[in-house]
């Protein structure tokens, strides 16, 4: 155990690639490898901290830039390194929000230097990570499974891949019941946008009839006119737990709201705290999908928690392709929120490939157990590392760009928002 | 040094009494004791923390139960030592925002708790508790002068007490002289509704020629209609770094802000997380005055830092007369926040009894350097602490009222909000 001031010595960033199943969403179709940039941050004491985030270019290069400022910072004064961060970090577009302010830039760029932070203050204490955040408030976090309609395999595979087609309600069905079967989910969530509106409204309805108990969402990735995302919500209504994001924009949400009878979500008109004041004012949406990697970390992940409940907002938590660090992260942090309102997202079961010792985490009843471990409760497994760095090296990605591969099968697919 | 999960053995709860000057407000007058009660909570490791809050009547039968039903809790697992508290919180009412619900009942009574595990968390890990909530982004924090109308002494005392009158402007300003020049104050804040307004504003232009520099706050504690607040705000514009708490409610804070040209605070109607959404609606107001003692603890009152942040509200910091405990908590609070945009509130020079050993704030330049000690970096003089508690037995106070004091020495006064 060490106390006391612990300061950073250095830190290293690792692209890696991780091998990704053809799965479909509004913009294209993932691409056979996804990119992650693992953080691991040393220090004085020789304790060292791991974060997890994305890797495409632009912003390895903001985490290098970040990763210079940091150094020489106490892992305890998080808000001062928000700040050598802050001074760093340039506006940028994504694609979900178009243009997303300093801020915005700041807590994406920050978050997993925070999270490897909060890892070495854990260890240094004897304490999970958890206990950081004021306490597990919660013995297990609840997920639901994630449906994706997806190709049998990637174009020019020999073989289908091990889940093979989901094309159709019938395929949808199979795959949830291998998901609810294989981990016990309790709530289901449809990656729509993919086919037409009244295919995936087919393919709920027949989810609601396999599953007659399970909470359904239905998320198009902002693939519909406010239009039609109304009709959507009219015939799902008493179907859906939430519709996620059936429409871009804070104002397009909010126009959607006023008609539909479910809850919105969202984890794309709000995924800043510049967001929060006009999707309020709005009444835009009425749940917000958490995630450390764009809201700053675990510490503003629990400010935007505590924003929900002030405003009775709902609160969920979104997933992207992830691998076990950001997953003991995310954890972490909603033991820890007493109003997680919703199960979280994940795409564990998609992922065949990690980084981290052993298997850290085994799904019960949908749910994973709070690591009681200190730290995050996960270890690096440094051949695994190795390996998946030079599968990043081999691969030859360096941006995710579905819409791109989609194009090299579909010749002329493009990028539609909405679509419908 | 301790680490590891460390258990709540038994809660210790001491009311005490200190001597309080003749301060006049716009309910009355400050009575010759004011009354704290002492949190002191022990623990399986040996590790005791340190919590100050209110004393009167019904709130330390809240904090008897309270303290009953934490007893075996992780000092770490602060959110589950929150929900133990809620469990047995009551909606109460408050003088300053009438009857306030479950949620705002439990942030009052959890508050001393959670500070005292924080201390019991510093302690155990070797840092300050600046460092449990991000660490200090500043070395000092910054407090302005607080200057009251006053009388000479206490009705009935044989000599003028240590600070004289100050029953008009040239009162005012020597008193705001003395502030100065013994504690470098560098911003200025007078406590009105005592006297009809044109006399209030007689007595800021008086501090406005004597001190150019100085920014100036005038806080009447909701003495005025909003036609009357509008009035002084424009008789005073110019003039106030911020109008605080001129007239009551949301509804009639919003009115004034209409018209105001600086900033409206508040430490009346937002009080608790449920008036955030209904003010930040009706934009009642710009700046609030946080106040860990009933936003729920350091915790919590970050949340409201960034709900602030979020919504572009400025933040103070509200004092009530407070003992050394409590100002440590603000000190360590106010040095980890980025967005203090304003100089905090304190009492302290008007306190001259204390419950902590020695002197370990000295305000230089108007500020106090923030402790490096673990936890609050303050520790208990028993020898005090056993005076102030035998003060409490013997001045026959038990709930503080102001109005009630008044009456005694002007027959017929009455609590009137608005009075101009």
């Amino acid at each position: 155990m060490t106390t006391g001031s612990i300061r950073i010595t250095s830190v290293t960033i690792t692209p890696v690639a991780f091998i990704d199943p053809p799965l479909l969403n509004s913009v294209g179709v993932h691409e056979p490898f996804a990119l992650r940039a693992i953080i691991e941050i040393a220090t004085d004491a020789g304790l060292t901290g791991l974060g997890e985030t994305y890797a495409d270019e632009k912003h390895l290069a903001a985490l290098h830039a970040a990763a210079t400022a940091i150094v020489g910072a106490d892992v305890y004064h998080t808000e001062e390194i928000y700040r050598r961060v802050r001074a760093i970090a340039a506006p940028e577009t994504t694609i979900a929000s178009g243009l997303i302010g300093q801020s915005a830039a700041t807590d994406r760029v920050f978050s997993p230097f925070e999270v490897a932070c909060l890892d070495i203050q854990g260890k240094a204490i004897g304490l999970p990570v958890a206990d950081l955040l004021g306490g597990a408030v919660r013995e297990e976090v609840p997920f639901s499974a994630y449906l994706f309609y997806k190709w049998a395999a990637h174009p020019g595979a020999q073989h289908t891949d091990d889940w093979g087609p989901a094309l159709d309600p019938d395929g949808i069905i199979a795959q949830a019941k291998r998901m609810v079967d294989g981990y016990g989910f309790t709530a289901l969530k449809l990656k729509g946008g993919v086919f037409p509106p009244d295919q995936e409204i087919e393919a709920v309805r027949a989810l609601r009839g396999a599953f007659p108990n399970h909470p359904i969402r239905l998320d198009p990735n902002a693939a519909w006119t406010p239009e039609t995302s109304i009709s959507v919500a009219r015939s799902l209504a008493g179907v859906l737990e939430y519709l996620e994001d059936p429409t871009p924009g804070i104002d397009g949400m909010a126009e959607v709201a006023r008609h539909a009878s479910m809850p919105l979500a969202t984890n794309m008109c709000v995924v800043a705290f510049d967001h929060l004041s006009p999707a309020i004012r709005e009444n835009a949406v009425q749940v917000i999908l958490s995630d450390h990697h764009y809201w700053g970390g675990l510490r503003r992940s629990k400010l935007l928690a505590g924003i929900c409940e002030t405003f009775g907002i709902g609160l969920s938590m979104h997933s992207n392709s992830h691998l076990g660090i950001s997953l003991a992260a995310m954890v972490q942090l909603a033991a820890t929120v007493p109003n997680l309102t919703y199960a979280c997202d994940t795409h564990w079961p998609w992922k065949t490939e990690d980084i981290v010792v052993g298997e850290p985490f085994t799904f019960v009843g949908g749910s994973l157990a709070v690591p009681d471990r200190p730290g995050l409760g996960v270890e690096l497994d440094r051949d695994a590392l190795a390996r998946l760095h030079e599968q990043y090296l081999s691969c030859g990605l360096r941006n995710r760009d579905d819409t791109g591969y989609m194009r090299q099968v579909v010749p002329g697919y493009e990028r539609m928002q909405p679509r419908w």
